[in-house]
């Protein structure tokens, strides 16, 4: 049985506190959140208590964290928990600065703690299963990625503005995806993007409909499209050609009911949103947190590949900006 | 917070049992099997006590029963639960004879407890949004029913011997869902069946492969075809044809990875067997009861379902037999 | 080149006429209908005469006829065709009495001219490729089949006079594709049916809703759904399960363009009728019937096609009359 | 009946003459080739006579050309074609050289003559319907486009030397698409590509995978992925997002038969290449030339469709060897 403290009682904290609760392998102690309200409803349902971060970072009983707080607290957690010494699960992104994730990678290095960052898609069961059959060698050596990733409807604009922007707050999902599916690192990025969807976003100084192309240093290429507006749900696609075949990872529904009538055949939209469609997701991974904290083994997502994704973004922005190919 | 008995520690008692711990509304008190290391696993794993019929039944704070022990116990427990005044949720089937049957609803109606039987697959997501949309018009009205019903592989032929054969065990399913697609009681049965699967079946005095046609007092109709055997898993289907349009619902899959190689291009089977493809349903039977019980509202699927379907199976027999329909 | 005379220039009639002048390998030199307009038409777009049967048979340069005409004409041309001398492609049926077909055997037999009876399906590509599975083993040994055929909307209530009723004049089709797709000849026929689409159907003394069973001597089960009407097109679908999987053959569509939106995911209804859905089956066919005259090789659905069909067709009457299984 | 000379008696000059046969609307009178056999068996199939350019050109029965010999003398036979006042049926490209395909336009514009040129997929019935619907409106305004191209095995590198390198001979029929979808002008491309499939290639100095992302004035975005290689067979998809919803169109395959056993769910692979997959296309193609030709009606991908693929193609290759987004 671990034992863990929570920063953030919010919608991805609730997610992480019930998925703890449902694993059987994890209880939580202390909720943190500066809304005392969330912290306190969340501690109740939980029969956790209501702390501060330093009770909680203080209590020996305490072997982890979860960080689902806002981005902007991440760095700060990440580098208290890591001196403290507990094991680390925090959401994405570790933060928007890459000099400040340097410091966070340096503190979780020296205290040697084990930390998983929330790219929650690698453990989708399709996606996985998906990535089983690459390393499986189902289709042969990999060459080209096609990643869909389309959000129902666009954030409110207050959100936008301290998001990062779309390649560091929606995209950087698929540049993990993109990294995991091309088992190669992408040496080139190129990235443009539109303001299609909310004219809003755009006065912003935001994208919201953006498309990206990475090469690796064999050549493997992967495109990334993205928008924030999909009428019909969240769009969520992976497809791997390699030598031998494709692979393709689809949409899930809520039933699989077919209607026809005069009119049509129909099928259901895909699932609305990320808390439907990864919401087994969101239990598996904390299950693999939980196995490799205290297996020791090692962790499926962890900090460099949390660092890795935000480079990309650095680099699609750079890219877009300058009208070229950004070379790492 | 309704308290529980449960009898019958196997496989699918295993099942209810969870269902109803993360159910979050019932507690289990006490478990009685036969078996008793079954019972004392069972009891252990969710704070229960192992217990017999009398004390379970004396019990003043057990509510409800859940009667999952094999079924030439179902009468007897349901007339005990019923004058013990619990409420009932029993497997399918009540029992194989239909006089003892009527017994049993005469002791539940006696009682006035409420009884669910467990015929698992109205609570199916995919057929229970398939009869919604019956219900609201979306295909007019009901003409025809297409029930495909093929278990993986045939059980054990000890099994079949005491199963009360193909009509009684397995088709039961299949005559609850044709009632309740249909809209209407089923007047005509006719059923035919063959040895195809398993010579020591045939030799059991069984039939391995069925096909079965219902007419209702409108001329409404329904078609059954049952396998033991279907090698690519599990295969649960329900078609229903209206006056104005189609509804279909299908199979579910573990994953949504589709493989294109040079051969083919491949899905995945259908999940393997009832575990699996109902796993979701067993958990909304469960919520369903519990709801009925403490909100005093009808039982979505109670004890003349049960016997009803017992009917209809007892008329495929005599019309496998005699090779005409049988008018009920 | 094989020379044909073609009997009855209407919508069938002129299918086959195409047919002809697109094979490449015959072409129409007689055209003969009661209505000299058809006639004339027809003739004239395929270089051919209007003519009489006398003169049509009696022309030594004619190797082969088509029947398209009335099917009451049909057993007499195909009874004067023989004893011409001139290969036979009659459409379904031979005829409506089982005794009057017989004669038209006999006399095929007498003249020891090939003969092909238009179970235009067996030629459709995805019904072959599903059956050159089976035989190919893809499935073992063939356990049951599930025929479901449903027309679009309903015939004028004058040619449900005239047709002999749904199960000689629709069914018909499904009980060859049962007997092809078993393998092996049935010997028990259930039929049921009801009057559910049109009212003046049933005032016909006919019905528009219909459910068959076949089995055959070693037990393979077979079953067909009917229906005059299918709001979203016709539908046909063929559905065998053996000892080592499941083969199926769907509908056709006019495009592969799914929609998808705030409603629903969308794709289009099968192709409208039999016009569209068998558009290739008839080429197919005529092809076929070409080949196998001009080659001296087996007729692919023969004259003893026809007759078996018949018989079940009659069969299925009888059964749906008493209300018991018709052995064979 | 429209009269036709065509240069050109191979592969794709075979089709084009079949489709012009089975037009029914045009006949073949010339055919010239530098391979007098082929020309002499495609002109003897066609009730044609083998010509010269001259002879041909100077028949004034011939109103128009199909143009389907090596890709370095289209931009001849274009010019004298239109001098001689023929209209023009023109095989993609109409030159590799963005000058000589102006000089042919010239011509074309001075002689008033009719032009096609062949991007057959716009008359694939399912890329027509999809774009059919864009028309009317079904998914709002266009924001992305998502182009599919892969052909299933890459060519000899014979034809890679002189094919222009894989953005002027493959992915010139996607630029065309991405156009007319996009329903915008492309204004800037990006472009990259690899060597992954044939080492011979890349010897060549060509490659076989490619990627490409275009962006309109407003800002629509269309992406490409492209390879030499699909070993699951020739794989043409195009998907359309717009403000609101999204339409696909797919592969077509062979027949609609499923195979389910105890590995997968399988179905067909798409048809194997460009011949069978736009079989229909080709003989759309040929009507609706001749259509705009008889009719004086605008022709549905001219002469200016052609130019502007080529100048896209032109941007590509710049934009992958400077690694930057060319403007247009």
């Amino acid at each position: 049985m671990l034992h863990f403290a929570q920063f953030g009682a919010g919608r991805i904290g609730a997610i992480h506190a019930h998925s703890l609760a449902t694993s059987g392998r994890g209880t939580l102690r202390h909720v943190i959140d500066v809304n005392q309200a969330a912290a306190q409803a969340l501690a109740e349902r939980h029969g956790a208590r209501v702390s501060t971060t330093q009770a909680a970072l203080a209590d020996p009983e305490v072997g982890a964290v979860i960080i689902a707080s806002s981005t902007d607290t991440h760095a700060g957690l990440i580098i208290a928990a890591a001196q403290a010494g507990k094991a680390i699960f925090c959401e994405k992104p570790i933060d928007l600065s890459l000099p400040r994730v340097d410091e966070c990678l340096a503190a979780v290095a020296k205290a040697g703690v084990p930390m998983l960052v929330g790219f929650n898609r690698r453990f989708d069961p399709d996606f996985a299963e998906l990535h089983r059959r690459i390393e499986a060698g189902a289709i042969g050596a990999v060459e080209q990625v096609v990643i869909t990733s389309r959000d129902p409807g666009p954030p409110p604009v207050s959100y936008i503005k301290v998001s990062g922007g779309l390649f560091r707050d929606m995209t950087i999902h698929d540049f993990d995806m993109a990294r995991w599916m091309l088992g190669e690192e992408p040496v080139e990025v190129f990235a443009t993007g539109s303001n299609l969807v909310d004219p809003e976003i755009g006065a912003a100084g935001d994208i919201d409909s953006a498309m990206v192309v990475l090469k690796t240093a064999s050549g493997r290429l992967a495109t990334i499209n993205n928008s924030r507006r999909a009428s019909y749900g969240y769009d969520q696609r992976v497809e791997v050609h390699g030598s031998l075949g494709r692979l393709i990872a689809g949409n899930r529904v809520g039933s699989t009911v077919e209607q026809a009538d005069a009119q049509a055949v129909m099928t259901e939209k895909p699932l609305h949103f990320f808390l439907e469609r990864y919401a087994q997701a969101y239990r598996i991974e904390m299950q693999a947190f939980i196995e490799a904290v205290t297996q020791g083994s090692p962790m499926p997502v962890g900090a460099a590949d949390g660092r890795q994704a935000l480079v990309l973004a650095d680099a699609a922005l750079r890219s877009m900006a300058e009208g070229r190919v950004v070379r790492l």
